[in-house]
């Protein structure tokens, strides 16, 4: 286990956001990123619902968007200043449960409430990793801007 | 993406409590925000395992009431001193996972074990949304008491 | 509900770190929290995927290894100085989704970025509930060391 793992722990500072219909739910969580320079992000929680769903199932590399009514059940990462590693499940009318990696495009259904941290000792970025091929998270420690 | 857009971030404070077998978790829930006057709560984790689990399931409007031992995978949302929106996932025993809207008269079987933390600059309400049809989050700061 | 119902909120310091390809991810936490001496810990969110995930599946009592390229799309959970209970849900490449209590023997596939808490101001421990059967969360206030 690595990254922060010889750094200090870091303050946190909260926010709580809504998106209405038809929002754009990552597109609006990166806008509101940007707009306020947050350096390293946690979802802390996420609940509502999206009629559109960008997923990228597990191992395929391709994209794939789900038409229907589901609740968020889960959503779960990290965002900075150039990206975000985002996870969510969904449940559809009869309870069943897809999940994947999430990505742009998505459309609020009725409304979506999210509450992060931003961890304010903390610079999140992403750095090529030989061991798996992607780029990864790597915790830093925030320098005085 | 509205609501805290525009407020500066709130400091956080946590509570953990456990939940016994045959608690009505959100009934726990709801005692504990009002008991001490909690105002802006998310939840951060919950771990533990229900035996009755009322779900409104994905669009339907309609509650049901699922029986036999649930693995609790992830419990999500905010609770103010008027209300919740808590979504939840539930596990049995193939795994096979279950996940809706969440509401009272449910039975813990062994444990839940429930980290909140409180915005303390924020409070949450709820109010008409024309946009969804129902009451949505809205998030002010805390005014002084 | 009970534990930290009588106990003033407890302040929160963050941690994030990255789990490698291959690495055990319980046995990744429990060195991380040994070695800070940490003595109350939420999971606040984790995202990554394992293709080795020890389960044990809901009322079984028995733990199960599955194999394959599964995203977590939730974990959950409080860590001690002695133990932990956490919950996963992970979703393949059709993205069924399947949740179980999490154990020791898992091996992280491309990465594993959890972002964790601990509450300062008390300390975990498990010990047996009558009711339940189990060692279960203890919530107590932190003496100074």
């Amino acid at each position: 286990m690595t990254s922060s793992d010889a750094l200090p722990p870091s303050r946190g500072r909260f926010y709580a956001v809504r998106c209405k219909p038809g929002e754009d739910l990552l597109a609006g969580l990166r806008s509101f990123v940007a707009a306020r320079g947050l350096k390293a992000v946690s979802i802390v929680t996420a609940v509502g619902s999206l009629n559109t769903a960008p997923l990228r199932l597990a191992n395929t590399g391709v994209w794939e968007t789900r038409q229907g009514h589901f609740e968020i059940v889960s959503l779960v990462g990290t965002i900075d200043e150039q990206g975000e590693h985002l996870h969510i499940s969904l449940s559809d009318r009869h309870g069943v449960t897809v999940g994947a990696h999430f990505g742009l495009g998505s459309a609020v259904y009725t409304t979506a409430e999210i509450v992060l941290v931003e961890l304010e000792d903390y610079t999140f970025t992403r750095k090529p990793c030989s061991l798996s091929g992607y780029d990864e998270l790597v915790v830093e420690p925030r320098r005085a801007d």
